[in-house]
């Protein structure tokens, strides 16, 4: 469902048959005898994934259009059921009756000055066997908006975040009562109607302009990637930093049975229409606009005048939906553990589309499956994971995690007793290894991508990305990726299946892929096929075998260490980097917020205004005050400490060889080390939630509330100091304080259980 | 000649009938009883200049197109010329003859893959009288361009200067034997084919791009103020860096019988044609290049995919001139001094115009002659200068300064003996008062803008420049402007005529005018007309009758001041920031290099090349040596304590009730300081000049050799750090330290005298 950032942050690497490196590092978790015969394994492992498999099960599945409740999605449930029950699996689906609405009726027009009636339909393209395919397309439109008939000014918004507010408060302009129009990008698009309805708009449109994904940036599809003039970008815009899953049943599994809101009820829902439109759609509106013309940073590739309205133009938009619900079909397989099968390693890739999704989500999807279809094969030959596997293909991810959400619901009791880790694809590129993720797993992962090797560069996936951090990055980023062990992993926030794993129930994550050598303007299109990803992407699949090797070896060292392989020292850093940016980001807030009070006292605002485009002062704010951020840095020393004794612990188990006996003293301590290891990350949530939404229990790592895609790390502070809501501030430190030092407490009686275990 | 730039350098101030202040700031060089007399005269004359009749010659002067060698050029010059003689100037035209090329043969095409023949013709716009004079329009071209004809594949260069073709390499892009296109901007125009030529191209088109001041930016002219798709900029390509004035008579006027250079010898004619164009002409050229896509910065506002070529475009160029000799008139008008009659103050704009140049540069004229109207009425009711103020109306200052520049080398040793200060103007427009030039008269320059009032908003000029850079500027910038005593002005590099003055001679200068407020695109095309002007620019004169006021007290306070206002702590100040900039500047350039070597043996390039779109690595380059500052810092010091010195020993002189009786012993002495002082700036020249370009021989001020317009400050050492000619750093340190420490002796003798002057 995300997009395809273009930002890099890790990369995976090795050789796909051999080792890298002659004498390999030891894995974290596996004694001496137990990592020579998980390499053994692994490299059986690498040795499976085909990329013609991976070409042939997206020419399946991306066949025809299969949304939530059409018919080639549930057909594609039962064919991926089938073959991971091929594989030597149990599979079966679960189904979930979610809200889905799906459009009936669809207008954008001009009225005045003059008049056009917006096309809304992609084209067909010729060559393109599956553009054609219209009886079975979902319409482009926005899920979740409200339905609704309104007429008013039309204004542009730029991104449509909140800074863009300011800057058209600035300008004078009001969008009250006014259709706004956004660019596509700056955030996720729900924040866009919602921000514009806190704002007074009545009616939002979304549009994908060409700076952004467009001719800007290279041929347009079918010549190129980029987005064609009739393309337009689907998606959900309800308030998923609200919470995602089905709006009618927050908290609790979508079963048949299960007490929902009514429609009207739902808070997700947005509370203006929103429909998105293609920039062919978009130019004869905009250059309809008139008033003051834009700052250079809104303008976009169209060969126009951006100016910010309202004015002459008019706009009549009009959208209604079907509110039935719908059934998911989640399709969910295990592969069962031995000694540990009540610890759940679970791994995820939808496979709804928007409509055929070969990129989003098939390039991921095939890749889960020739997974599973490798460790089928190592399980024939006699491998057997420790712990329980399980493999997910979700249903409904695209109109708002609903698969994913629904199911992590309803085995909430279960999911939060058993389940170490939760690992995630959504859609996969060319390029570099991009990983997010909880940073108790950021050692870890670092030790599956030296393994894996980089299909382009002679080099291994890590190595590729620690050079792309050095050439690309800041100067602190440099330094890192040179003296550092470990390349940092960036946090989640949301955008795919993860959130509910992670963020409403705790359980440690990580979301896997490549990407960012290759720029596309298909997301969410008809045009998102297999025409375009054979042509245009991983078109060898060679980055498809890539990630299925990282993930493959990724679920098998989890399923297999004897311990598991968590490590806090680079959660302890990362939360004190956490804190360190708390504390500027108040001193910067401070400093900005008296220059400006400042400016607006000696007049220079007034002085600066032109009077042929005149601008207004900003409102004066009050002043910041200071913030009690001394249980934080307390917390953070404390886990600190925690996280160095525990690495001590470790190190001495190491010493002593590890513990491999099974039956023995040792062994059953170990599995209550283990018990207690995978409920670390659930130490860093608490029950009552985030403020305004409560279905976000993590106090590290959240969707921002007016970024949505864009994680906001220890979100209750810096979103409280963001917003200027001081009072607030002490009382948030004060929860993350606490989570960190209930993590602090256990990772030390972890310590204490490591260190006597014998 | 040069574009209105965006940036704000300071702002003048004050009540056009009334002072400001109830007690005005004490006036620098004059004792309280001239001062008392000054300020009466001052307030006549500030409201004498009237808007109407600035409108009224502009009529007269861009009713026509008035090109250098043109009938309206000509008849221009005597108009001004009759105009100051009715003030009851002195006014006579003074001629030089000098090589201007104008154009016979132009020939732009795309001759492969298909093919598009340039249409190189601004159309008439219905409504605008003067668009439609084409038969006295100077066709669309670069002066100075050599004669050629040539064919090659076309290469999309950005704007051409060197850090593009770093660039082009990067991506393994050659120019040699192509054509390259360049957007206009990111440096003077004729640095481009300059730069071109050196990496081996042969031919070179340059084009204004929407984004820059196109459509982008605004309506287009005539419905707005922006370039037109069929405008064209016109401007001179010679080697200005080099020299400027007629390229046939470096450093000597262009009389009659002067030693001339053949066309063939003349060293800043382009070694390669070059021709300026149209966006609707360079649309249909850039579309058909092929190759990679071009980074994001380098992309303009074309709806189409920008990319670097070569490929299967190909680019026919064809451009023959007239290369005979024309006749520049300047018109050169004096009002002599009393008791310092052999003390000179300058003040110049130019009259000529690439085409009917409303506001380039009749915007800036018409306030002269409404200055000198305005002098004449002081003088005709009894006023009397100390000193003999010349007025200068330029030719030839598009294609090169040539008037300034020929009568600067033709009148150099008078000039070097007597010239007080050069004061130039070229175009005037709305918003913030744009101060550059010497910084020995930095404190002066805002003495006199405190005393204009800005016409829009309800403070002085220097107050509204004041709070512009508190809300624009650089924390460090927003702090001085709040608590420096004077707001800083920017140093000169090039682009109108105060180049001879300053750079080649040594003469302390200013240039002046009002901008920033009001985009344009109609520079150096048909359309920078009346009709431009009135509707989209200072339409209501009132920035002009602001200019008037500011350059004409500028001019009265020199020239009537007792001790002439020169102040040295401000250019002491900013000699020691230019030597901090190039110690950090050498820092910068270590640390880079030894980074980007660093990369390439890491193979950080190699790792991150995309096979689809490879990049090379750099060059790997020898590390910067350390760099001896200390002569250069030793010398700051000196300046510093030498400017302190005058500075008290002013105070002394201030204490004293200054010196007012003529005849008396001190008197004499201030008539001795005045001719030294005078002389001051001259110390900061060296005979030999710059290195590679010997005509600019001032140590602190030339514009770049690869910027043109833009100002290299310390040139001879920034310009070896900046293109890494290590070697001869050390050496120019020694000038310039040279240069400041005949500046702090003769500052400092100066002070001797004033100490002891009674």
């Amino acid at each position: 469902m995300r997009p395809n950032a273009a930002s890099l942050l890790l990369a995976l690497g090795g050789l796909t048959l051999t080792p890298l490196a002659p004498t390999p590092d030891p894995l974290r978790g596996f004694s001496p005898e137990s990592a020579r015969i998980e390499r053994e394994w692994e490299a059986k492992f690498r040795a499976i994934p085909e990329p013609a498999r991976l070409r042939s099960m997206m020419e399946r599945l991306a066949a025809r259009p299969h949304h939530v409740g059409s018919p080639y999605d549930r057909a594609n449930a039962e064919w991926i059921r089938d073959q991971f029950r091929s594989f030597g699996w149990q599979a079966e689906i679960e189904n979930f009756d979610v809200l889905f609405p799906t459009p009936k009726e669809r207008v954008v027009e001009l009225v005045a000055p003059t008049t056009f009636k917006a096309k809304l339909q992609e084209p067909t393209v010729p060559g393109d066997p599956t553009s054609g395919q219209h009886d079975e397309q979902l319409p482009s439109y926005n899920a979740y908006s409200i339905d609704g008939d309104v007429t008013g000014p039309l204004v542009f918004v730029n991104y449509g975040v909140p800074a863009d507010y300011e800057e058209l408060e600035r300008h004078g302009v009001s969008v009250k009562g006014a259709v706004v129009i956004a660019k596509y990008g700056g955030s996720w698009r729900g924040i866009k109607p919602k921000v514009a309805a806190e704002h007074g708009a009545v009616g939002c449109l979304i549009y994908s302009d060409p700076r952004d994904d467009g001719y800007a940036d290279g041929d347009v599809f079918p010549k190129g990637p980029m987005r064609p003039r009739d393309g337009v970008q689907r998606g959900s815009v309800a308030d998923m930093p609200t919470y995602p899953g089905d709006p009618l049943t927050p908290g609790i599994g979508a079963t048949k049975d299960a007490k929902r809101y009514s429609v009207a009820e739902a808070p997700t829902i947005t509370k203006i229409p929103v429909l998105p439109i293609s920039y062919a759609d978009a130019e004869p509106l905009l250059a309809a606009i008139t008033g003051d013309v834009v700052p250079e940073s809104w303008r976009g590739g169209l060969p126009i005048t951006y100016r910010f309205g309202p004015g002459a133009a008019r706009v009549h938009l009009r959208v209604k939906s079907d509110w039935s619900l719908k059934t998911l079909n989640d399709v969910i397989a295990r592969l069962p553990g031995t000694s540990e099968a009540d610890q759940w390693i679970i791994r995820g890739n939808h496979h709804d589309a928007w409509v055929n999704g070969a990129e989003d989500p098939i390039s991921g999807m095939v890749v889960e499956i020739e997974e599973a279809r490798a460790l089928g094969e190592l399980y024939k030959q006699g491998w057997r994971p420790k712990r329980t596997i399980i493999y997910a293909a979700w249903d409904g991810e695209e109109p708002g995690l609903l698969g994913s959400t629904e199911w992590a619901e309803a085995h909430a009791p279960d999911l939060r007793q058993h389940a170490v880790a939760y690992l995630n694809s959504d859609s996969n590129g060319r390029g570099y290894f991009e990983v997010e993720g909880s940073h108790s797993l950021e050692s870890f992962i670092n030790g599956v991508e030296k393994d894996v090797a980089d299909p382009e560069a002679n080099v291994s996936t890590w190595k590729r990305n620690q050079l792309a951090t050095i050439r690309r990055g800041t100067p602190e980023a440099r330094r890192d990726a040179r003296e550092r062990e470990d390349l940092r992993i960036g946090a989640l926030g949301s955008g795919s299946d993860y959130s509910p794993f992670l963020q409403h129930l705790g359980i440690a994550s990580l979301n896997l892929g490549y990407g960012g050598e290759d720029r596309s303007g298909i997301y969410h299109s008809i045009y998102d096929d297999i025409y375009w990803y054979t042509h245009f992407s991983d078109t060898a699949f060679v980055y498809g075998r890539a990630l299925a090797q990282a993930g493959g070896q990724a679920v098998m060292r989890l399923a297999d260490a004897d311990l598991l392989p968590f490590a806090f020292g680079n959660l302890a850093e990362t939360a004190q980097r956490y804190v360190t940016e708390l504390q500027q980001l108040r001193d910067r807030r401070a400093t900005e917020i008296a220059e400006r009070d400042r400016q607006i006292e000696e007049g220079a605002y007034a002085a600066t205004s032109d009077p042929r485009a005149p601008t207004r002062a900003p409102a004066a704010e009050p002043r910041a005050p200071q913030v009690e951020f001394a249980p934080l840095l307390n917390a953070a020393d404390s886990l600190t400490r925690a996280a160095q004794r525990y690495e001590r612990a470790y190190s001495q188990w190491v010493d002593r060889g590890g513990v491999t006996q099974a039956g023995s003293a040792g062994a059953s301590t170990l599995k209550t080390i283990n018990e207690r290891l995978l409920q670390a990350e659930r130490a860093l949530t608490t029950p009552e939630g985030l403020a305004k939404r409560s279905w976000y229990t993590h106090l590290l790592y959240a969707p921002g509330f007016y970024t949505g895609y864009g994680v906001k790390t220890m979100p209750g502070v810096r979103e409280a100091i963001e917003q200027g809501q001081w009072s607030s501030v002490n009382g948030e430190i004060g929860r993350v304080a606490s989570a960190l030092n209930r993590e602090a407490a256990l990772v030390s009686q972890l310590a204490d259980a490591l260190g006597a275990a014998r």
